[in-house]
């Protein structure tokens, strides 16, 4: 009788294959099955949920630390999966994880964020995936409370599975947890300045900056928990029809 | 008295500033009110939501048949929207609409789409936003269908306005049409190929390619109206939380 598989866990994200993030999300799910590395070969935050249409993909094989094994993929984190599972991998993945990104995909931040596409793209392809997030930008950041959810949230959807077309959503701030706790997507936005410039050829142009603002009035949104210190779980969806809208409308005829 | 103003447009797209389908929405949009065409410079098709943050923006003036003034941003969709909404609109915009993209945006497409970001984008910012796309990818496709759509939609979002955080994603067949249902957003996926070739160096590429999958079913879901000659509005939300589950899941502990 054959020996029964060990999990494949398919590890992706948006920072590119040499982050800190990615690494220690490897670790984590190394504890749970065999590991393969499929990610952007750059940085690509902020990319959202593009994907590579009109230039063709390459993949190159690397290791991290002699230990982890993957491919680095010359395109976006939704390419990265679909380049995954169609190509790349010996056999399909029982889960897909992405991250752990260097900076909040909470709130509004979840529909720029490459990390949360990758997750998405699982989703849309069939497999259980979960997107991982610290608040801390810093490359260097204190990644053990992100792991510490991510440790939880894996065993569970292990065990557990997910329903269709739902994918997890996962925050945390850097260091220690308070625990985890289950939160939907804050309603938030940026205020965005733009500070015009102007180039040494006297031509102008723009810096997009923003600064983060929080409109919800409860505390049962992601935002709200991380910064009580827990980790957020939310479930999210693709299918992005209003429902309650839809039923509102569907008498008035256009 | 001021003479009251004529509501402001402002016209974005994914396929840049050149291609017909700006100009066949702008020609609708004008019906209405005073157009401003803000959009990408470029083909951004498939960026979905990505932003420019990592390299400046760029934006310069131009014209369209001597009769629409706009401006080309060197970046996505999603840029466009905010640039124009921060920097370069002289007043705020009643309404925000993007397309009439050439290739349809129903179904899953919605999630790969740069064409419903911007509309996305003008949402969040807080105006009503529509997003337009027709099914047939050719230049010179048959866009009188969509237009009479978009004559239809804007109508209604110029005297109704939008309930906060829901965007209109309207898509038509080419020709002429049967109608206009509402409709929600189609389960389907994409089972992706991938042709593997050997560039003349002797190194291995992938170009992505893919047959569109249609899982649903009914026939209330936007590809299925589209099939039949309807034009489909969708109305889509950017809080991707998945309430009933989130509402299942919040008594598990983590």
């Amino acid at each position: 009788m054959p020996k029964p598989e060990k999990p494949l866990i398919l590890v992706c994200n948006d920072d590119g294959i040499f982050s800190n993030g990615i690494k220690a999300l490897a670790e984590v799910a190394d504890e749970f099955g065999d590991v393969e590395i499929v990610a952007p070969d750059r940085q690509q935050s902020a990319v959202g949920h593009a994907i590579t249409v009109a230039t063709p993909l390459r993949a190159r094989a690397f290791m991290i630390d002699n230990r982890f094994s993957g491919q680095a993929v010359s395109g976006t984190p939704a390419d990265s999966i679909k380049l995954a599972h169609n190509q790349l991998l010996n056999r399909k993945p029982d889960l897909v994880v992405s991250g752990i990104n260097h900076g909040s995909n909470a709130g509004i931040n979840i529909i720029y964020s490459g990390t949360v596409s990758a997750a998405t793209e699982g989703t849309i392809l069939g497999y259980p995936s979960i997107a991982f997030s610290c608040t801390d930008f810093e490359e260097k950041a204190d990644l053990t409370g992100c792991q510490e959810a991510a440790r939880k949230v894996i065993g569970y959807v292990l065990n557990h599975g997910l329903p269709k077309g739902v994918t997890l959503n996962v925050n945390a701030p850097s260091g220690p947890l308070k625990g985890i706790k289950w939160a939907r997507q804050a309603n938030s936005r940026y205020i965005e300045e733009f500070e015009g410039r102007i180039d040494p050829h006297n031509r102008s142009y723009y810096w997009m900056t923003g600064k983060f603002q929080l409109l919800d009035d409860d505390d049962q949104n992601d935002i709200s928990m991380i910064e009580k210190g827990y980790a957020s779980v939310t479930p999210i969806q693709y299918d992005l029809t209003a429902y309650s809208l839809l039923n509102d409308l569907k008498d008035i005829q256009l």
